[in-house]
């Protein structure tokens, strides 16, 4: 039929111009097999893994041995390998991977945010040194392609914020806390159960792994190196039955936000639970969901939703990167050069709750509305700034649960 | 700063990779004008409009008279222009606009998707004749970028299904039916004072206007070319109060739907009235907002929402695509060649309201599961194919309304 011949002949005319790509991949978890598997069948991408490596030789593997070393060296100065997909849980191993790779002028993909987060400026100078392309949408928001959208779509338009739930772990604890009246640690104990977290839930649940993650999203929205050490992290594992009842009893859900905007010129970022109304997109984004809304100046208020981790999620987001590598496609950090500053000394309304009056030293709260002294709970609404509450060092402190307006 | 001195480097280094285009622009309407504002302005495009053209050369304008003409040819054979933004309403003009720029070897940037929907086998052959890029994002859903996901990112995946609110005015208009309990009549009205809808709204109210878009992402999701007269689009002018009832009383809301998915190696696709319950994450898309729900394989379920239409929303999705021609960026159609056939017969469960035994006539309905006929509302519960459906030209019959569930 003419119109197959014309799709064909379309198809065969751009297929051919790309390249076919070596992989070398490290890491053998489910997420890598899950690369593995996918490259098998899809007929979108045209690559190979020639090489994987893992720490263990000698466990049982489902597919041909020889593909498998535990030398790095094997894989990181192989220059038959064009692409190294780096998925190991180690970011200090994962580190010294990336960047050794990056120097062999190889093309690397990453999901580790953690490694990302903490060395944004150092990834940025060797992606232009040795002029190779440095891909990571896994790291944010597993499925959601949040950080190609930012590069690619909203750079002709005006950004004013970006916010997030990115994380799933966090999620779907303050999903069952709000709906089924569950103790955080009893929902805790649940993810845990269903693979939701992780047994040591620290970097999920006092926001470290949501945090990573903004500092990514404030690179590709407004062009700012962000450290971690800046930036303040609270989480959700304080959390208590009453904070839970306050919140139902106003309406509202608890959610664990990652917020980064702009203000004029500068950028302010954080990461903290948040209390939401059911006028928000995210009201119902529940479980190990994840979310992102983008406002613009033209494009306006625009919100994705999508599974942020899982093997099949994140291998997803590999393997776009992986396809647009057959284009030489990389980052361009267009919105560097914007000059804005970060401003962690911007206030914020707050919800505060505590035990004991010791729990206010230091804390500067202004504008309050609210100090509520019960019998069964103390609480404040006022305003405070991101500077004291990253002093306060809240995450340490178990007397107290704080939650943003 | 070294940190600044690192990133603007790297930002140099790109930018001079980047070419500066030279564009012809037809249309000056509100979106035209929201381009011109925002290529005044952005950093992010290396771009210049050197001519617009226009049916009224003597109308008073708020920019230099010069860059305007009523003579097509002047743009459209001059050699020096690269791009041409095609943002007419017009579609025959429209489609010897495109055709000639690209025969002319212009990349070409639309955002009429009746054209498009309408010829696009010609269109992905002129594409390939005179390799040029066709870019037309603004095309489906305005600001939500789609297409360009569709084409790099889902590529690799394994798609199941698309499903769309990509209709403003009718999801405007069913959103004060429902809330407000207003007549369709009224509503619609309402509508059009507020800009959200046509003085004549045939295009929007039966259908079409979500028809011509889903062929268009039925291309960019499965690969295949389906032709408007085969693809059922069955509007919401006929609904009534009776209607809106029915689905109050079974806690849905009504919305219009583009659905288009795959089942083994066929792909179906239709736009209708749909029942939408409070777990679908778009019962609460509401007004003039439009939302994509995409499943695959691997990354799951994804939503996107987002609005529509409008000059900023649109002039974003159009200067997404300017910014992509920059490298030479152009849809690939990864999805041809998957050979998947188009299946009009699929039976699907509906509501169907009448007024007279006659109504029924010439509609197989199967697996009826109720049958009302009441006081004041008679309606079947059963199931129907498409091409009954398609057959039967409810768009034409005042008498009836039907809605899937």
């Amino acid at each position: 039929m003419a119109t197959t011949n014309v799709l064909n002949n379309l198809k065969n005319k751009y297929s051919t111009t790309s390249k076919t790509l070596k992989i070398g991949l490290f890491g053998f978890g489910c997420v890598g097999q899950g690369i593995f598997e996918l490259l098998q069948q899809s007929n979108g991408v045209n690559a190979e893994i020639v090489k994987i490596g893992i720490k263990n030789t000698d466990k049982k593997r489902s597919i041909d041995s020889r593909l498998f070393t535990n030398d790095s060296t094997k894989i990181l100065y192989d220059s038959t390998i064009d692409v190294i997909i780096e998925l190991i849980d180690d970011a200090a191993a994962a580190y010294k991977i990336v960047t050794t790779a990056m120097r062999e002028g190889k093309a690397v993909i990453s999901a580790n945010k953690k490694l990302i987060a903490n060395h944004l400026e150092e990834l940025l100078r060797l992606q232009k040194e040795f002029a190779v392309p440095f891909l990571y949408e896994a790291s944010v928001c597993g499925s959601i392609p949040i950080i190609r959208n930012l590069e690619e779509y909203y750079n002709t338009d005006y950004l004013s914020s970006v916010e997030t739930i990115c994380n799933g772990t966090t999620n779907y604890i303050l999903t069952k806390t709000a709906s089924e009246g569950l103790t955080y640690n009893r929902a805790l104990k649940e993810a845990q159960d269903l693979g939701f977290a992780e047994s040591d839930p620290t970097l999920d649940v006092q926001g470290f792994d949501a945090k990573f993650k903004s500092i990514i999203l404030a690179l590709h929205a407004f062009g700012v190196i962000l450290k971690p050490e800046d930036v303040l992290n609270y989480g959700i594992h304080h959390l208590n039955i009453a904070d839970t009842l306050f919140a139902q009893e106003n309406n509202y859900k608890i959610k664990l936000l990652g917020k980064i905007y702009r203000k004029e010129n500068e950028v302010i970022a954080y990461v903290a639970p948040h209390f939401v109304d059911d006028s928000h997109e995210f009201y119902n984004v529940n479980n190990e969901f994840n979310a992102v809304q983008v406002a613009a100046q033209f494009a306006e208020k625009q919100t994705f939703i999508g599974k942020g981790a899982g093997s099949h999620p994140t291998a997803s987001a590999v393997l776009s990167d992986l396809a647009a590598l057959r284009y030489d496609y990389h980052y361009e950090y267009k919105n560097i050069g914007q000059a804005l500053d970060y401003n962690p000394k911007s206030l914020h309304k707050v919800y505060f709750r505590y035990t004991n009056a010791s729990d206010l030293i230091g804390l500067n709260f202004l504008n309050i509305t609210k100090h509520h002294q019960g019998h069964e709970l103390n609480f404040i609404i006022g305003e405070i700034s991101l500077e004291d509450l990253i002093q306060a060092n809240l995450n340490e402190r178990e007397s107290v649960f704080l939650a943003f307006f």
